[in-house]
């Protein structure tokens, strides 16, 4: 483990067979509680790190069923089935006597396979020839990203007129640099700031209620990839009666698909 | 209820607090198990009969723990969370000792807020110009759906070519017709078949690890479109060592889009 601020973060003290102690981290503070993508973090990491752990992440779902308050929480992570080659996780993160977020996780042991290169990665200036926005975090954990759009970028006047559309692209990695892994990939998933704030240049009121990574890439293919960049898309799909949905696909810097994300989230107004 | 074939494939008989009884259905019968898309439909019902629900479903991951033995099983579905508006759930089914499939769900009391028209519905044919193509089912389940391929339907030659995309669009609804509501769009949601057949034009062995439904509709606007057609569009984005995603959307024949799926499958090969 490295003294990335991010491996601080997700540490995670067990305390019994499929129980372990955590605690949120104020580099990753948020508006109400942490980023949901560390959070999102911390409850893959009770599995990673799980004594029974079979294979490596393929599917990881978490729901955020309340705000973290910032110190200790306790997280559970049980293998509900475990067959031949994947494994079946329930996870739960409570504070006190309150659970803060459930989850579900599948990890699998991959063989090698026909694997094309199906979803190409859109054409872009490379991450280097993208300016590296400086200082406009409006939260803690903004910093902890080095983020260069290319398109779909925070409004520079959040004058309420509507974009028509949602969709962001961005070179990101974490900042200082970290080597990828299952954990990291996570966290940048949930990156996208809110897709109705770009769409309305509006400042409404949200939160991420589910979202879902799916994994297509082993642990070597993510640590080859290192400290480079991920090229990160996201845009809503639809918006509906206080809830809007986020597709998202992130490729690595040599056009790999490493991961698709999805969420939906909570707006008011 | 009704007394569709649907209604009695999802029927649960309550045995405690959180838990409850019901059965495979032979009409939805696959080649192993029972069909993903009834068994997901089950895992949803247990909580919209749960008595403690509050609100209705914004979202749902099922994930496919082991092919289903045709007899009776155990849904537990436990409010782990509730707040004033939503409330999360975690739900499990099982088998004899054996856990069957894991989910989560979140629903929720929406409110009427800004809504949007988001991702258009493709240009296609309305669903009475399309041909109905008959007596092609493979396995039981197929014959309960109708679907009117306008692109993308199974390979008229299995001859192993790399179509070069996996793109579905397709007229569907239940067979014979039932009004919609929560339970059967879970289930028509998992109806595309496999991207990898479409892709390869190939057979190859494959079994759906996970699936998230995004619910853009009250039970209420659901029941509007009634025996409507649904069209839907379904696409992989990634093949890599043994697991396949698919995006998916459904739109109302109105054009309102009711939801969005995804994804993850195992294939061989």
């Amino acid at each position: 483990m490295s003294d990335h601020t991010l491996d601080a973060a997700i540490a995670l003290s067990p305390t019994g067979e499929h129980t372990s102690l955590g605690r949120t981290s104020p580099a990753y503070a948020n508006m109400i509680g942490p980023f949901g993508g560390i959070t999102a973090a911390q409850a893959l990491n009770a599995v990673l790190q799980h004594p029974q752990l079979l294979g490596e992440p393929i599917a990881l779902t978490v729901n955020f069923a309340a705000a973290l308050a910032d110190g200790e929480f306790e997280v559970t992570a049980r293998p509900a089935r475990t067959n031949r080659s994947t494994q079946h996780w329930i996870i739960e993160m409570r504070q006190g006597e309150g659970t803060v977020l459930t989850a579900t996780a599948v990890t699998a042991v991959r063989r090698e396979t026909w694997s094309p290169p199906d979803l190409p990665m859109p054409e872009v200036a490379s991450a280097q020839d993208v300016p590296f926005p400086k200082g406009s975090g409006r939260v803690e954990w903004i910093k902890r990203y080095e983020m260069r759009f290319m398109e779909g970028g925070a409004p520079s006047n959040w004058d309420g007129s509507d974009l028509g559309h949602s969709r962001t692209r961005v070179w990101m990695r974490d900042n200082p640099p970290r080597a990828l892994d299952f954990a990291s990939l996570t966290s940048i998933s949930d990156v996208f700031f809110p897709r109705i704030w770009l769409r309305r240049s509006r400042l409404v009121p949200i939160g991420t209620v589910s979202m879902t990574v799916y994994f297509h890439a082993s642990a070597a293919e993510l640590a080859a990839i290192g400290t480079g960049y991920l090229l990160g898309q996201a845009e809503a799909q639809g918006f509906h009666n206080g809830y809007l949905d986020q597709k998202a696909q992130l490729w690595s810097e040599a056009g790999k698909l490493v991961a698709t994300a999805h969420q939906i989230m909570y707006y008011k107004e």
